[in-house]
């Protein structure tokens, strides 16, 4: 419940209608897209400006208040679960693509602009922003940039880090900071920019971001790769890059994932086989159909059985959308989705892909695993019931065992979707004591109240656990 | 002076030939590429391998010693210069190159590998390094990770920070922690990676790196355009930007710097135009042409009075070389040389250029004017004396005047060079007081006894200077 000195600062920072504390709006973002985690805030405030950020953030100091800032809350790692009350941020009113700037190649937009109406505004200009995260029709570039989102593009073009140019922050004190710049070279100090991002809202509260756009690639293509053996799916992966190719895009779907999203899409997907690659290429034309070329020839020396060039635009648009809706056809499986997405140096791809099926066995669990190949980023992910609490028991070790294995091959246990709440007990497996120690330090340098979205990131014990059960 | 104690302690830790603190060496290494600072060392340690830097770390925060990691020293920042004393950190026993792993496409390095050394290796197994600062024959990799350098190829490959994938850190407290891996994606925890990369040895001692290659480009080609008018150069430039090329390298002289470079290195550089453009672009044969040719058609409409395309692998080479050894045929003019690196939004080249010139008739100092043009990184160098403490006197102004120019312009005091000791009294120009504070608290989180490189990038006072005059 909101001190009533509290609630009334707040009203007179950023207006009446902005505060909300009834029942049902504390519900509402009471939980993201993480399964299994929720807690009520005391109050949803949706403030206008950096200015009103910063006398939110000052009030919250004041009265130790929580304060977790939001998006869509499409996040995986309850990144925006408030988990120890407090108040939720929203940034409805401060949702402006603010300026496109072709002289520079950027765009300055604020945090609640969302991801695809950003990238379609750049490319209506001829430009690009690569960073495609698969929630980016609703993910807001403020949660992008607070989680460092990846995409099906990483690979290629890199992830949100590599296009932030500058940020403006609201700090735990109030302060207003701004770092970086329209630049591509500059090192003035710290690189703060780059640690703020993904830093999931434990640092400051994001309030505009400038991005780096790259002009529009002239082609693309699509193509599938079709196996009937995981391991030279992998194998080509490794293969592709091995000579040299960098392609926009290398997907992989094993056949429980096939079976689901093709009965979600419709779209003549192939589920008699056991894998998929969906290759893309983009450049100039020639390029890219020269690469095209190199790449099915090499998923054809390593056994895949069929290999077919997507013939029209619109039949390239409906498999990287199938590829996406993935994790949407796999949760009307069952009640409870679990997606999870350990990272592991390319070359070890077939490797994880194998340990993941042996996993799956030794704890009698179905684990569906897609995701980025190329870039060794493998969201295996499994259909339960959070009320099954034997088989929650059982899906917990087992991503407890993926966790372990994939740092065992030189990965780590998150690449793209943040630590948050949820994985803050694993992160000790990645960095060691020494490490968290380190980072704890720059928080508590940065905040030392703990007001900014605590809880994440960090583990209040070493428990491993992947889900809670309610 | 070595306290007896602590000099037994250290040679106990790295043996007694690792531990030199005779006069000699000790003034070998009282100074960097910075002119007009020095100060001498206690003494100067080489370390083995990264457990004897942690025992020194632990030696030098129980002794209260600062300690100055050090590569070649070729920074123009003064960042290595020991300005309080205590041990310069040497690699000479650390300059492996660890690893080239083909199926990741990474590099593992240790410090003090020579930059060049690397590139030409990993050239020879087709795959490519881009940063290239201009000191890369001599440079450290240690020391370019710090400094987070450029170079000629920034602006479309980005900077050294963009190719830091892992890092092998020993922090003050002598904890040996590692950063990333090699992951094209990785969100566990803050970005320590490129926190590190640029914070000049005041976070800590890197002691090993893991760089990202990408496929060598299949070609290159470069050519030269001529102009009468320095802003007619500069429009080129945004409008080459403007029409969605990014060439490899887009370098600019003006003509008092091609009189010096030519004098230099004799290969024939026109000497009586006004500025020259340096264009290279590098890729797929059929697309390197492409761009040769728009980008030829920009520039002439632009006024240059003539563009010429290198012949030969030969002649492409000698104009690269004869850009790179700007700073060395400047050096010849006069006895002190002063580059410096403001930089400015690349839409800003053109009024950038026109102030510096405006502010060299101001304060009557001499500026040639160089730098990679692309990504709006200029270098004015002014060669002076600095015995002749009048004119060091209209120097410092100017250079004051130019950056706070380019802050104006929306850029910032330094695109590549770093702050170290000289440009630590103007940081707060770019990241205001808040900014300043929130640095300073991670750096006081993270050495706690300011042992690491003291008195860099952080300002005792606010006194404004470029030089210290001696």
């Amino acid at each position: 419940m909101l001190n009533l000195e509290f609630k009334e600062k707040l009203i007179a920072a950023v207006s009446k209608s902005n505060v909300e504390d009834s029942k049902a709006s504390r519900l509402v973002y009471s939980y993201d897209a993480t399964p299994n985690f929720q807690a009520l805030p005391d109050a949803v405030v949706s403030p206008r400006c950096a200015e009103e950020v910063s006398q939110v953030v000052k009030l919250c100091g004041h009265y130790k208040v929580p304060i977790v800032p939001r998006g869509s809350g499409t996040n995986l790692c309850a990144g925006t679960c408030p988990t120890e009350g407090g108040i939720v941020l929203l940034f409805k009113h401060m949702n402006k693509i603010l300026e496109i700037d072709e002289e520079n190649l950027t765009v300055t937009v604020q945090p609640g602009a969302v991801t695809l109406d950003i990238i379609n505004e750049v490319e209506a200009r001829g430009l690009f922003y690569p960073p495609d995260p698969s929630s980016m029709k609703i993910s807001t570039i403020g949660g992008n940039i607070n989680e460092n989102s990846g995409g099906l593009r990483g690979l290629k073009y890199g992830v949100t880090r590599d296009y932030v140019m500058a940020l403006e922050i609201v700090l735990a004190n109030g302060d207003i900071i701004r770092t970086g710049g329209k630049l591509a070279k500059d090192v003035a100090g710290y690189d703060f920019t780059r640690l703020f991002v993904g830093s999931e809202g434990t640092l400051g509260i994001l309030t505009e971001a400038t991005l780096k756009l790259i002009p529009m690639p002239e082609t693309k293509s699509t193509m599938l790769a079709l196996y009937q053996d995981l391991e030279a799916a992998a194998r080509s992966v490794s293969k592709i890059i091995a000579n040299k190719i960098i392609p926009a895009t290398l997907e992989f779907l094993d056949q429980p994932t096939l079976k689901v999203v093709e009965d979600f899409a419709r779209i003549g997907l192939p589920t008699d086989v056991k894998a998929v690659l969906l290759i893309e290429q983009d450049g100039p034309a020639d390029l890219v159909s020269g690469d095209m070329l190199k790449m099915a020839n090499i998923c054809k020396q390593e056994q895949a059985v069929s290999v077919q060039l997507a013939k029209t635009n619109e039949e390239a648009e409906a498999l990287r959308t199938a590829r996406r809706s993935a994790l949407s056809a796999l949760a009307r499986l069952k009640p409870t989705t679990i997606l999870e997405d350990a990272t592991v140096p390319r070359s070890e791809i077939a490797r994880m892909v194998t340990a993941i099926n042996e996993i799956g066995e030794r704890f009698n669990v179905q684990i569906c695993t897609f995701g980025h190949a190329g870039d060794g980023n493998l969201h295996p992910t499994v259909a339960t019931d959070a009320r099954d609490h034997d088989e929650m028991e059982r899906v917990e070790k087992a991503f407890a065992a993926i966790f372990e294995k994939a740092i065992e091959l030189g990965g780590t246990i998150t690449g793209e979707h943040g630590v948050g709440e949820m994985k803050a007990p694993y992160l000790e497996l990645k960095l060691g004591a020494a490490g968290i120690s380190a980072m704890k330090a720059v928080k508590d340098a940065l905040d030392p109240a703990n007001i900014m979205n605590p809880g994440k990131v960090f583990a209040k014990d070493t428990r491993k656990r992947v889900v809670v059960s309610s």
